[in-house]
């Protein structure tokens, strides 16, 4: 179900194949999230035509709401949200932790007051399992423990250890033929315990291999030396996906280190807020200096809303709060991270990923205003 | 530039075709509303594929937001918001007694107050004509005095006095030569009043008339007499134009009284609150009854959200408040009042406008609980 077709000669970075019954989707990716069987304020045409085959789902959400047999009922969540392509469900672990009202978390699984409506909840990994049967997801996330950041090491291997072991659990429940199953490499900040993790993980038959808890507040060269180190024990023919991240050049330093899938809210949640990503960074389309900008927000961007839109009208929609910019910015940002990923993987297969990461950088006016604060450790 | 093609054997309504810089509009046709230069969520093409090939902008709030200069300097509404259709701007006159904080109308014009940040503004006629220019309107409204209903006779006889000394003031505006002006006929509820208003406005040159401070509150038997009335007054050749007006049965209603133009938030704002409407009435999206629902909205309707979604999904989105199911809602509700005024006007051209009415109530089933609870005065 995955191929890895191209090996950068000098990087851990690949390009590959994933196989699922809603389609085949080219490795490095990077999946939009559609929490609640949508990706905020976006059709599935549009979707498609920003270059994506797979999005996310996350089981917490769709279990609260609008329940996953009434999902189910309705033919899956393909079916419910009418999305052609492959989904990938997150187990909701994470949201379990940040977004529920209380949460317990014990061997059995994870006891959370719903965020919704007070409501008392028990989550196991053997209900999760079934919650993600129910939805129809193409690739199932196991059920997790996430230790938040900081935490002591003490508390990094007590998440990871119950991870190995709800790992057994999630593995145990029937699934169907064609749904992946995918573990989560958990162990905080601290290298041993990510090796540690991993090994025991490696142990069990997944199909591929997610790194979780990252990008939590942790600085960013941690990250990169934990993905690196940890993609290295990966066997080299199962997919990794680095969970919850992240900003574009993140994508870059990712697939650099041999990360092969990306999901982050990012793209949607910026275009929100009005956070434009473009070749030579950002563009925050508020201010003042965009009111009678009568270019694109990127004059290199082919989406359907650089080709339409000038700044002065989006700074306009989004000064006024208006719907069609949280739209439009939305629709931008997820065409720039589709394309991002395409000459990630074209770069790939034609042996220039280094010259595509150094162009990637230089693009940027590092003297500009609009260059995104958070440098990168390369 | 207005033609009437078809007039009806028994009542006033009538068939015709609208011609602007931007293109022909069949009549009688209904405006969707974008005040701000968008009509909420919805982007210029789905606007054409539901059928619009003229929609409202408002004076009022695009000299408050952006500002008329700015968007003559993007080269005019219809550039800056890429609709490449006919564009009516309303005066605004309504919305600064409606909106605005303070507002203090005497002879010279409208003092008011900005709802946005509280500054102080003088709109004359005058001023509402060049800001009207500027956006570069294919049709254009005279500021108006509109009173509030209740008024009494004097207030109202004395807002409609100004009317007419206004009308003047903003005729001797120069405007472009394809830019067409309409008046406005006030008047309150007293029908001497309303005929007094026409009678003056008669005399002056205005490319087309329109019933304003209708629907404020005042019976739906007494605007239509007073629709009925006043059109009865009006000149054949020229368009008719009922402000603010108003739910489907209203359109009907309207139509057969004589009314060519008409425009309401109603659809678009309807469609952001789950109020969706059909051939068979309402359908309230929120309802529980719908939660399962794998059929369209609208069985009979070939827009493209009942063409894919099923009421449970759309559903699911209302109550999780996703702004997906906001655009959805939005886009069939345009879809319905485009093709229900179609309907209309096909109705007309052969004959069969009594027909359709009569069909167009007997479709909605009184026992149901879905029917729209306003019932009307045929």
């Amino acid at each position: 179900m995955f191929t890895v077709q191209q090996h950068d000669a000098t990087m851990p970075a690949r390009a590959g194949m994933l196989k699922t019954v809603h389609g085949t989707i080219e490795t490095p990716a990077f999946m939009p999230v559609g929490s609640l069987g949508t990706v905020k304020g976006i059709d599935p045409d549009e979707l498609q035509s920003c270059g994506y085959g797979l999005i996310l789902g996350n089981a917490y959400h769709l279990y609260l709401r609008p329940g996953h047999t009434l999902i189910a009922e309705q033919g899956g969540l393909h079916r419910f949200m009418q999305w052609p392509g492959a989904i990938l469900t997150d187990s909701g672990g994470f949201q379990m932790v940040s977004l529920a009202d209380l949460c317990r978390i014990t061997e059995d699984g994870v006891g959370f007051k719903s965020h919704l409506d007070g409501s008392w909840h028990q989550l196991t990994p053997e209900l999760c399992m079934d919650i993600q049967v129910a939805l129809g997801s193409d690739i199932m996330m196991m059920l997790d423990h996430c230790p938040p950041y900081p935490s002591t090491e003490s508390q990094a291997r007590e998440a990871l250890e119950r991870t190995t072991r709800w790992a057994h659990r999630c593995l145990a429940v029937p699934r169907q033929d064609h749904q992946l199953l995918f573990g989560i490499i958990q162990g905080g900040v601290f290298p041993h315990l990510r090796q540690e993790a991993a090994s025991q993980l490696l142990e069990l038959e997944f199909d591929g291999y997610a790194l979780g808890g990252l990008s939590l507040g942790e600085e960013k060269a941690t990250m990169f030396q934990i993905i690196q180190d940890v993609t290295a024990k990966l066997p080299l023919d199962r997919p990794r996906y680095l969970m919850g991240v992240g900003l574009p050049e993140d994508l870059v330093e990712g697939v650099c280190r041999g990360v092969d899938m990306f999901d982050c809210v990012i793209p949607t949640r910026h275009g929100r807020t009005g956070w434009l990503f473009t070749s030579f960074g950002r563009v925050l389309i508020k201010k003042a200096q965009y009111a009678r900008d009568e270019g694109p927000i990127d004059p290199d961007c082919a989406c359907p809303v650089c080709q339409r839109y000038s700044r002065a009208y989006l700074r306009h929609l989004f000064v006024s709060n208006e719907m069609l910019g949280v739209r439009l910015n939305t629709l931008h940002n997820l065409w720039y991270y589709g394309t991002l990923m395409s000459k990630i993987r074209n770069a790939i297969r034609h042996g220039q990923l280094q010259e595509f990461r150094t162009q990637f950088y230089q693009a940027r006016d590092p003297h500009g205003q609009d260059v995104s604060s958070d440098t990168v450790c390369v």
